[in-house]
């Protein structure tokens, strides 16, 4: 059970725990017309996760709200694609930070253009000067306490695509919006999940991808040698709504660039 | 120059920022009638981390409101004391995580009832199964990102008052909605403001008032020997809802209680 909330027609009620506390999850799901690319995997990521939390939803409850919104929203942007946000939160109530022992989540569905597409031939990226902690017990959860993410985006311009932050013992974990994945001579690196503060679902379907294809991912903390050093052969930034961007730049140093990846894999072509 | 929402008349817009990310901060001050319990404190701690969020507000903006606020709603409650609950945040728009250069903050105001006074002759509280993560540049910060504290706080109930959280390092930081205070034979130990998740303004006052009455206050990282040990005389937890109030039982091991620093200092008393 859950209350549904259109955007379009006005906010979350005041008493929400979601802007109280940011107690609740978000999914941003690129949509073509109706369907949605990695549907499925958002779903069952938002589910999940909301179980960690201990916010009570169905997958079913969201594929139901999915295809409502899909039908309600998508004439809005003609043959273009767009993006679906649901925000799901515990619902309002509870004491202070103690909730209820059961609260029904409300979820706020919202509809937003697509980003500009950026250069193929690769973007400009940055180290970012605010620090990332992950709490072992959220690691990879998209909830709503992004202030972090927030305050690093506000180095971000029309040149700069990315920035990059670094946990407390320096090891490079992911960007604002994006997660991290290096080319190497013998297959691929990228930070462990449960090191990640936002474990993306392409990062996912990126992954089973490449190790269906026989290639060798190796999941392990990632230094800035291993971008700035000579055996990087490319960086690469993936999420759900852009796909797979190469980083041409990263911090004034010019990076190899290798559109293999991005010619390989359309995860745009995967809708359902 | 803010938006200024009233929690009943509705929440916030659907675009809101707070929601999205916790993109703001919030202040719980305690009211009898229409005067504010650390009001000047609690203001200028809002106007103070506000601008280390690079959310632009004013203390004069937000007095005008506060005054409002205890003119609309203070009737409600007769004679009884009330809390005003103060909800900024760096409003709605920007492109994801990235603001626009220049935001109209959005403030909505709500009140609440005080919870019930806490048994003055000690609570009961425990330890946290939930990690406390401090990122250094928001130490202290009451922001909108508060889902470990709510993590935290389901494990309370009736009997158990407050669970305090460690830091990655084992070190005892703050409850989930109060400061600590141990007293030991040639004084007080408190973690330092710099490690805090949420720096309390009755903290600030009751060490400012320790100090003042030449006692000695040492700021330090706090272990389960500093209080378990023979050494502490006691345990207090201070917030500005409650005051200070002493513990009897951590963890199943009874505590000396004295109630001296209760009956010294009566912050009720210090209204503005």
């Amino acid at each position: 059970m859950l209350n549904l909330f259109w955007a379009d027609e006005g906010g979350l009620p005041a008493a929400d725990r979601g802007l109280a506390y940011g107690d609740g999850l978000f999914e941003t799901i690129r949509m073509e017309g109706r369907q949605g690319v990695l549907l499925s995997r958002h779903i069952n990521r938002l589910t999940r996760d909301a179980a960690r939390l201990g916010i009570a939803v169905s997958g079913r409850e969201l594929r139901s709200v999915c295809a409502q919104a899909a039908h309600r929203l998508a004439g809005g942007f003609g043959d273009a694609g767009w993006i679906l946000k649901l925000t799901l939160t515990r619902g309002a109530g509870g004491r202070g930070y103690r909730p209820d022992p059961v609260m029904v989540p409300n979820l706020m569905v919202a509809a937003a253009s697509i980003p500009p597409v950026p250069d193929p031939g690769g973007v400009v990226a940055d180290f970012s000067r605010i620090p990332l902690t992950v709490n072992p017990l959220f690691a990879g959860i998209k909830s709503l306490n992004r202030l972090e993410q927030v305050m690093a985006a506000r180095d971000l311009d029309d040149r700069l695509f990315e920035v990059i932050m670094s946990d407390s013992a320096g090891h490079l974990i992911e960007g604002t919006r994006t997660n991290l994945l290096v080319k190497v001579r013998d297959g691929w690196i990228t930070p462990a999940g449960a090191t990640l503060a936002v474990s993306g679902v392409m990062r996912e379907w990126v992954l089973e991808r490449l190790r269906e294809r026989g290639e060798h991912v190796e999941e392990r903390p990632l230094t800035t040698d291993d971008i700035l050093g000579s055996d990087c052969l490319g960086l690469y930034l993936v999420n759900s709504v852009l796909g797979i961007v190469p980083v041409r730049t990263l911090a004034d140093h010019d990076l190899p660039v290798e559109t293999g990846l991005a010619t390989i894999f359309n995860p745009f072509e995967l809708l359902e």
